[in-house]
């Protein structure tokens, strides 16, 4: 009975996305510990890029950087 | 002091909803455990159904196999 | 398919009353929300006293604050 | 690698409070245990106060006594 | 940059699976989102039988009466 | 009543440098947003090397190839 929790940023992640993330994460579980799938539980967290810290910076504006570092 | 995290699918839980469960969440640490309640927190997580999975499935497709089972 | 997780102080909860939680917190679920108990997950977190933190300081030091307290 | 969640109400906190709490919790990291930045997450999660519960209330509630209460 | 949380019931998950769950958890990210493995962290929560509830009963219990049903 | 939840690696924390984290937390919650330090809670979560991954590998496995690369 295992409960996974995946932390992204909310960065577009699609309706399709998230099921394969859903499907793989269970499939794992499956595959590694033999867990029962109908009782695995897959949670998917999306985190505004103001919320989320790297490095002591926003992704915010981490992307900013990356953006401006492009041109 | 516990913290108590209740995590379900955003699928409308009304406003008295909620306070029911913080109210009941609390009042169960404080008999069980006879925990001090100003000090009880009780966090409310809604997840979108194509966040949450189960057996592998988003709870929408499941909802939606359960809606289409039921004509 | 509700996920509960309650956190406490590691302080001596004995199985019978780790049991009353999950049970109380199941039910509470099904009470507020007709949630379906079969998948409602309950996971109890025991936090060493050195590890958790109110108003600043340790619930270890806060205990010994209150046992000198108490003489 | 730490990971470090900061959950609040969501009361208005602005994108620079929020970089000050991704850089000062980062800071905090490096100077008290000599972690790696660069592989310091910081996530911030902000919680509706209809979401958000002590002493068995939720936080909209205990702001409108709060409110009344200062009339 | 994700995170992502694998809690189980510890029940002798093997350090070899361990790092299994740990390679496909991130192999999964990038294969679907295009995540960057170097910024991927995956924890793995252990949780003893007595403290992880489903359908209102610990597991502690459920495996009790499971191997009382094999008799 | 902000809740925060700091996640290291099992490595010899001192009960000093977990105070020191509870309070650098706290007070940084106060300085930031001002929060209500008597209902700030922080708990630290030491989780063991073999159940941490990054980039696709435990610690364990990548502290040992730090100690073997500075023979």
């Amino acid at each position: 009975m295992p409960y996974v929790q995946i932390q992204i940023t909310r960065e577009g992640a699609t309706p399709a996305q998230k099921a394969a993330l859903i499907q793989g994460a269970t499939e794992l579980l499956v595959k590694v510990l033999n867990k029962n799938p109908a009782t695995t539980f897959v949670v998917i967290d999306e985190v505004d890029t103001d919320n989320w810290g790297i490095a002591g910076e926003t992704v915010t504006r981490l992307r900013q950087a990356a953006a401006e570092g492009g041109r």
